[in-house]
């Protein structure tokens, strides 16, 4: 079994990811299962729209995999962290057809951006959005960058600054969701949404979307660089073993010793 | 009795769109009688700010005529629709006097963008806005420039996206309106307002709202060739089709033939 | 005793902002001290966040020292005004702590616009921001353009173009402020506040602080010309003179004979 689960069900296709940790972090080889599938769905003349979730009962992502980020040592290994995190975004943007997120439990700073890419996003009740990076000393400059253009300058400042969990009701009220429900129905309702929006007409749709993301996508390609220099600076100031011992706890060891 | 009704009541202009569909449907022509109505009242020393409703228990406008808009043949039909459109919302933004839109029952696509361009917006209880353009196979390029403005990228994703009305409470959670009441009230309300605004000294007033309305401005000259190019491709894509049968209904057949 | 206090408690420091006036007026001098106090608390190591407030029941600040303003009489004073005005709000934004401003009574004008610099901000329950300008006949584009920056076209045009105090529950559900609680938890939150921000680690902090503000600082930047053209305008249209009559009253003779 792959990181990532495909169904068809009535011609809309569910992304289901699968990482073995309920928590599906996001390491750098999710991101191409994830890519891979999704291009695969936008080009199959059988699905009409692609609905992505964190599997039942799962969070839809707890963020990057810091099994993999605590191996940073170069300039280098950050710039391909940095590449890989913006074409998984920019991928996301790039897909023709309807896509949207059923989002369930922790949706955490890489996943917590991912989930902001699609056309349509449904919380549960349940669900908790965040952005914790200052709080553990890696800088969110990619983080500010997307909520300063899905939303505002107040938006991004709130939920960055604050580095607390956004429950349902806040991201809605923020514009950040745009419905939430049981997490019981949580699929179901992606699903009834996804068969909505796939019977939109293709072309109309897919021209609209283009011109609707473009700010988004152009930022995203803008912020590469500056994520870059503002990560390098972060990862050499040790910041991040301030990081380790708060996020990973014991699995740190094991993670340190793997790298050596 | 012309497309638009025009009163004065204590140096505030009340203009009444005055079309025989109670939808208000807007065409080139009625699009024409609206901009000088509105120069006219701009220009007059006895009126302090403008009010434009729909009529009493009538629709601020449903949208474009599509009687009209089933005509377009040619890249170049199209061009001239998206022109006087763009000329239409810019004429609200180069007013100098305080403008204020009272908006009851339906206000639809171009409608709802025309709408958007005022200085203070009143909705009733009743009112609803939508952007159904996506439902119906058009493209919503300048819908998307226009709601990424004045609101925000996930603002103009919700409701392109979702193709549902907009109830007053929500519109006003979004920012695109300023306040709500019954619609008995609405005209009432809105000439209110109107007095309040009119007492603004008017160089400062008039200075203020270029400089507010600049980047709305330069966003819909930018849209106009984006627009074009999506409209070109939707409707050379026979979308529109699709588009008359479930809007028009019957009343297309008397629309083709009187084409033809 | 100076025009600012300042304290410090467990890394926290303290500003006061300590006029004679509970209001809190703001002219060159009280700009001058509190720039100067602000970089004094960011190049002091034993300093983790800044808190700035107006004082116990006394208000954050009622906007610009209007016998300041009275005695505008060449182009040359205006842009000096400006000029100072911008230098004082980018203070804010350049510092490299985490600012948090709490925010009682009122923040009119320049109090508004300057608590809007600040990296998470109070209020409480009986504070109202207000922009009060046009009403005065006075422009508002530094307004128009900060608050179209911060929070979007239509937040700046309600708030502008309504010349109405905004209470604490709009200013969070239009994302200006983070949180809101009674007047005598006021300072003691904002020190809480304060403290959690100052344990993020610096580097993480204020690198990611740079490329957020970054829009923010541009538009500042821009709008220094926009408004000096602006309020030339409606200063040598003497609105000005209503303005007084309706801001200062009485005060105004005093302020007049001082002049002279």
């Amino acid at each position: 079994m792959g990181l990532i689960n495909v169904e068809d069900t009535e011609g809309i296709r569910i992304l289901t990811l699968a990482h073995e940790k309920p928590t599906n972090p996001f390491g750098k080889e999710m991101a191409e299962a994830f890519m891979t599938a999704l291009r695969a769905a936008d080009a199959d003349d059988t699905v009409g729209a692609i609905v992505v979730n964190g599997g039942r009962d799962r969070s839809f992502s707890a963020g990057g995999d810091f099994n993999e980020v605590m191996l940073l040592a170069t300039d280098e290994s950050v710039d391909e962290l940095i590449d890989w995190i913006t074409d998984l975004y920019v991928s996301v943007l790039d897909t023709g057809k309807p896509t949207i997120a059923a989002i369930d439990r922790h949706a955490i700073g890489l996943g917590f951006q991912l989930a902001m890419m699609f056309d349509w996003k449904i919380v549960s009740t349940r669900a908790n959005l965040v952005m914790p990076e200052l709080e553990h000393g890696i800088g969110a400059s990619m983080g500010a960058a997307i909520l300063s253009t899905i939303g505002s300058y107040d938006v991004a400042r709130h939920i960055i600054m604050g580095c607390r969990p956004i429950g349902a009701d806040t991201a809605i009220r923020l514009g950040m969701a745009d419905e939430s429900c049981e997490p019981e129905f949580l699929l179901d309702r992606a699903v009834q949404r996804a068969r909505r929006m796939a019977r939109y007409p293709h072309i109309a749709f897919s021209a609209t979307k283009h011109v609707l993301t473009d700010r988004l996508r152009t930022t995203l390609e803008q912020t590469r660089e500056d994520s870059k220099a503002v990560h390098r600076k972060t990862f050499a100031a040790k910041a991040m073993h301030t990081h380790f011992n708060n996020i990973l706890g014991k699995n740190r060891e094991k993670a340190v010793s793997a790298a050596s």
